[in-house]
Formats: structure tokens, sequence, C-alpha cells
């Protein structure tokens, strides 16, 4: 049968509790389908690759990770003792970029069970999906400080987009919407203001949008595209932004559709070079962790999405269709996020049951 | 008795329908509580000084306008004529960099009479004050495009921070929060990815707190916190940002507190070195232009921000109770954002009569 070789990575704070309901689940559909999965698990979080050898990953990392099939990530950040832009510059964003990771799809769906802080707004009106430029834009490396220490203290930071990257996120953007029913795309901008790249994030998306006649294409300043997700989320299809503006749509998002507990993530690597990586939209969460009340369906989520990727699209509805019925039908196993009485372990369990 | 020289700019769209039921509102206050107005109008919008001369503003624009004692302004921009980052980097960005408006305070208030998106939320119940850094950040004009029309095509834009800029929004949210009964300053930040720009921004801050002993401060990453505008916007009091990051956050906030018609803003030079500049939150909104259906309630709102600037807060405070009380009291003359039959109009004719 057929055989995927995964890489685990716990990572930090509840990334460690729910990663293990994640293969919990994963294991259950591989055996109701008729797969087999090989975990490895891989120590590259603060609180043990970095303790042990003050840095995130090891040099020869792309080697180590580089032949898996793809990688179950849970969360990386402990800020009390490594600062958040050196654990996530160190592991997470290395991987987007060194393995060309260069779409991140954040479905946006208000599922059966769960309640949205929006008035008016139940199961099946909110479903869209954000596709978030991964590896270049706002997220840069490129940059200083100058007269450091005085009163002319200048800090430059650069946004950096090409021509490359930018099509290549708008074209799956745009066969992502060519291929559902409603076929339309909104792009992030902020052209009004930030006058230089985002009149070319313009450019290029209006070019793009000439190659798809059957899109129905539109743009929304992020400001009041943030502001519309709370007032019409009801009204988006594919939303497709840069690297930044898709990390904030990618968490106000979940929001509004109750929780970005349940919020999975595909960092894809499109073009298959690299492996892809599949982790939630939450954090590390400190402030949560140990204490075994985190809700893994983000996690569990991206596991399906996982194994979407794989090649595996019976298996990863089954788990999707085992989160719905659990959240609609099994309120007391629900973690306090989503308003139950449940645990982290409690919650993953009824899930792989399901499956 | 007190004069007033205010210089007026209506600008294009839904800005021409506004100003108007604002400065009637600013007369009726100026009536009631005993000061004059000299109001001129500037025609300086899309659809007037740009037809005729090719530019947004005059070259002596610094000359005509910075006598007066504040700009009241509607908005700017008519896309299907000018590009917006030309109208918009050609007239109100340049008035907050000429001007040194360095602070764009925001009010976000959940008011009587209107209906928050959000469940379980009623008046009161949102309350805080988004205070945007108005004159350098992702806002800047340093960059540009090589290799044009290749593959290799790229584009450049500098974010430029400094620690006079930083430090000088940093202290009057400070203040601000100081002198409010909660003491609680939230800054934004996103200093795990925008690994260069956002730490410098978060070391200013954290220096900054150390000042202030009695006001509880915290930051939350852009994301969390823009998530966290829909889960818990009762939580906050001031919050501080960056210039992109109080954009977005001066829309979502107003979004979640009803309708972003409602939201007012000053552009503030705390030096009074330059005038300063009053303007609802909302855009020219050129699909609704043209209708009569604008609300006008962030001009008002403004107007009242721009009296209490000047110098008149008793009468600044009874602008903002005629607003509430037509809000609440007044359901016939609501515009449609507000769940109402009225007009633009009939709804600053309303609050002009309350004052
Ligand atoms: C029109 C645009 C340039 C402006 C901004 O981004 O500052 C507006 O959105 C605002 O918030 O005042
Ligand atoms: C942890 C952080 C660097 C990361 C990001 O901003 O990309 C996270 O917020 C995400 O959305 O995956």
């Amino acid at each position: 049968s057929q055989r995927y070789r995964i890489a685990a990575i716990l990572g930090d704070g509840i990334g460690r509790e729910v990663v293990p309901e994640g293969l919990r689940c994963l294991r259950a559909a591989a055996e109701a389908h008729g797969f087999e999965l090989d975990v490895v698990e891989h120590d590259f979080a603060c609180a043990d690759h970095w303790l042990r050898h003050g840095a995130m990953l090891p040099p020869d990392w792309k080697d180590v990770l580089g032949g898996f099939d793809a990688i179950f990530f849970g969360a990386v950040g402990w800020p009390e003792v490594v600062p958040d832009h050196v654990s996530l510059w160190g592991s997470l964003l290395q991987f987007r970029r060194g393995f060309d990771q260069y779409v991140n799809l954040r479905p946006v769906r208000l599922l059966r069970g769960v309640r949205s802080p929006l008035r008016d707004h139940g199961p099946g009106d909110i479903d869209f999906r954000v596709v978030r430029e991964n590896t270049e834009g706002e997220y840069s490396n490129v940059g200083g400080r100058i007269f450091e220490g005085t009163d002319r203290e200048t800090v430059l930071q650069e946004t950096v987009l090409t021509r490359i990257g930018v099509d290549r996120v708008l074209r799956y953007a745009f066969d992502l919407a060519a291929g559902r029913p409603r076929k339309h795309l909104t792009w992030a901008t902020k052209s009004n203001g930030i006058s230089i790249a985002m009149p070319y994030w313009d450019e290029r998306a209006a070019a793009m949008a000439k190659q798809y006649p059957d899109v129905v294409a539109d743009k929304d300043h992020i400001d009041i595209l943030a502001a519309k997700f709370v007032l019409r989320p009801g009204q988006y299809d594919v939303v497709v932004a840069s690297n930044l503006f898709g990390d904030i749509l990618s968490d106000l998002g979940p929001a509004c559709a109750g929780t970005i507990g349940i919020a999975p993530s595909a960092n894809i690597n499109p073009d298959r070079t690299w492996p892809s990586l599949f982790e939630p939209v939450h954090g590390s969460a400190p402030d949560i962790a140990g204490r075994g009340i985190a809700n893994p369906v983000g996690q569990i989520w991206s596991g399906a999405m996982m194994l979407e990727h794989l090649g595996e699209p019976a298996a990863a509805a089954a788990v999707l269709a085992a989160i719905e019925r659990v959240l609609a039908d099994r309120p007391e196993v629900l973690t306090p996020d989503l308003g139950g009485p449940g645990t982290t372990e409690g919650l993953g369990t009824a899930i792989a049951a399901e499956i």
C-alpha cells in the first residue's frame, strides 16, 4: 500500500499538545483508507533544539527535511527564552522560503457547531479561501539601523516584490477561483497609501485578470477589506494578498468564523520541488500552554489539507467530515474557546473515533 | 467673540455631500456657544483642481493653508480619473507630512442607536482610541522598480522608522492612556515577521512604558489584534500603531462598532506649529456618491474633534451629544448604512437642530 514519509515538528507551547492529536487523526485516516504513514519527529523548537544548540535548526536542515513527502508542523515560539523574530525567522520562515512554499492557503469557513461572533451569520454563510503570498513582500530581512542610540536613529526595512513572486501566487489564486462555483476573486491592496509596492501588485493582478475572463476579479484596500470581513464576509470567495496582508486577513477571517483555534493552513510548494508544510493558523499560545485545553481542530484540519496534497482526497474529506460532525453533535467534548468543557485530548480522540 | 479661521476642502465623491452637513453643524455650534467661524472653501480635489491644473495642489499650498486655525477635510479620490496613489499622495498625505500632523487620533465607540455587527455587544461596550502614527513608517515614497518589463522585475519600497517619529507618537499615546480611567495601552506590532522595523517599534514602546509606571501596557501582533477586535473589542482602551497598522485598525474598529460612516479622525500636530486636519475615516466612496445617502456623522463628529482642538470643549461635547441623541431617538432620519431610510441632508439637519 501507499506509504508517506511525514516529518512532524511539534514545536513549542500548545504545538506540543495539538500535534499528537493531529497525528492521532491522521493515523485513524490511514487505517480507514488503506495507506501508511511513516512519521519522524524533529525537535526543531525553542524548547529543545534551541536550548541545546543555540539555534533553531541544524545547518543541514534542508537535507534533513527535504526528502519527506510533507511536514506536519505545530507552532514555534517561546518569547521568554528566544525573541519571536529570532525563533520564527530561524524556523518557520526558513521553511517557507527555503522550500519555496510560495502559497499559504487558508480556508475560512463557518462550520456547523461553531458560533460566529457576528450576528446574523450561521453555518455555510462564510466560506472563502485566503491565498497568501508566502516568501517575499513585507517579510524581508533586508534593512537595518543607522545612527544607533542617537536622535537621528533611523530604521529601514525593505518590502520586496518580484514579478516572478507576484505572478506565481496570483496565478495560483486565479486558477483556484476559476475552479470554484462563484469564480470570484478579490485582491487585497493598499495602493492609495503604499504607493510603490502596491500599485505594482495591482498592475500584475489586473494583467492576470485579463487572462481569466471567466473570473470576476475586484480589489479592496486592506483597511476597508478588513472592515468588510466583519460587515459582509459572505461576499468573499477567493482573496489573494501579499505576505503581510494575507497574515492579517487569515487571522481576522477565522475570528469572524468563530475561533482561530480551528483554522488550518497549507504552506504549499505547488511545483513539488520541496515538501509542503501544514500547520494551524494559531501560534504557540504560551498563555494557555500546558493546561491541556488548546483546541486541536486547526491542527487536525491542517492534517486533512496535507492528505489532500498527498493525493488522498477521500481520507481528507473523511477527516473534515469527522471534524464537522463532532463540532455539531458533541458539545460536551469541545474546548473552552468553542464554549465547551472539553480537553485537547478529548476532542482529538472524539474526532479520531469518528474517522 | 473668539473667531476661528477654517479651511474647508470638500474633495471628491461623498466628501462634497458630507462636508456641507459638517459645516451646518459647526455653524449651529458656533451660534449656540458664542464663537465665530470664518470658513474658506478650497477646491483641492480630483474633480476640480486636478482637472483644471493637472495637480492636486498649487505649488504654494503650504502658504495658502498654513495660516488657518484648522482644516476641515472631506475625502479625496476619483480613481477613474486619477490613480488613488497620485491623488492621495498629492493632497491628504502631503498635508499629514507637510504640516507634521504626526498623530492620527481615531475614536472607536459603539453609540446608542447604532447596531454592532457583533453579537453580545451594546452601547458602551466598545470605547477605545486608535492612535496612528501619521507621517512615516510603511507610508514612504522611497523605493522604485528595477529590470522593468523583464522576468527579473523587482520592486522595492522602504519602511522608514525614526526615533523621533516613533517616540513622539508613543509619548502622545501614553499620555492619552495615563489620563483615562482604565490607563491601558496596547501597542500593535508584528515583530515576529517584520523582523527589522517592528522589533525596533517594540523596543521604543517598551522603553516608553518604563516612563509610565501607572499605565498598563501590552502588545499584540497585528494579526491576532485584528482578530481580537472582533472577539473581544471591549478589552481595548488606547491602541497605538504604525501608519499602516493604524490605518487597518481604524477601519476595522469602526466596522465592529457598527459602521465606518460615523467614524471621525483628527490629524493632529500636537506642537501646533501648523494647522491640524479633521476628516472622517471613510473615503470618497465613488460607488454611492451623488445619491444623497452618504452618512454625514463621521464628518460631523470630526467637526466636534476640531472644536475640541480649537479650545471649545463645551461646543464639541454638544455636537457629540446631539449626534448620540439623533442616532438613538430619530431612526426615521438615519441613512441606509445605519438601517434607516434617511438622507445625508436630513440627518445633518436633524443633528444641527439638536445642537
Ligand atoms: C486614502 C488613504 C491614503 C488613507 C490612508 O491610508 O491613510 C485613508 O485610508 C485613511 O485612513 O485616512
Ligand atoms: C508567527 C508568525 C511569524 C507567522 C506569520 O506572520 O507568518 C504567523 O502569524 C502565521 O500567520 O503563520
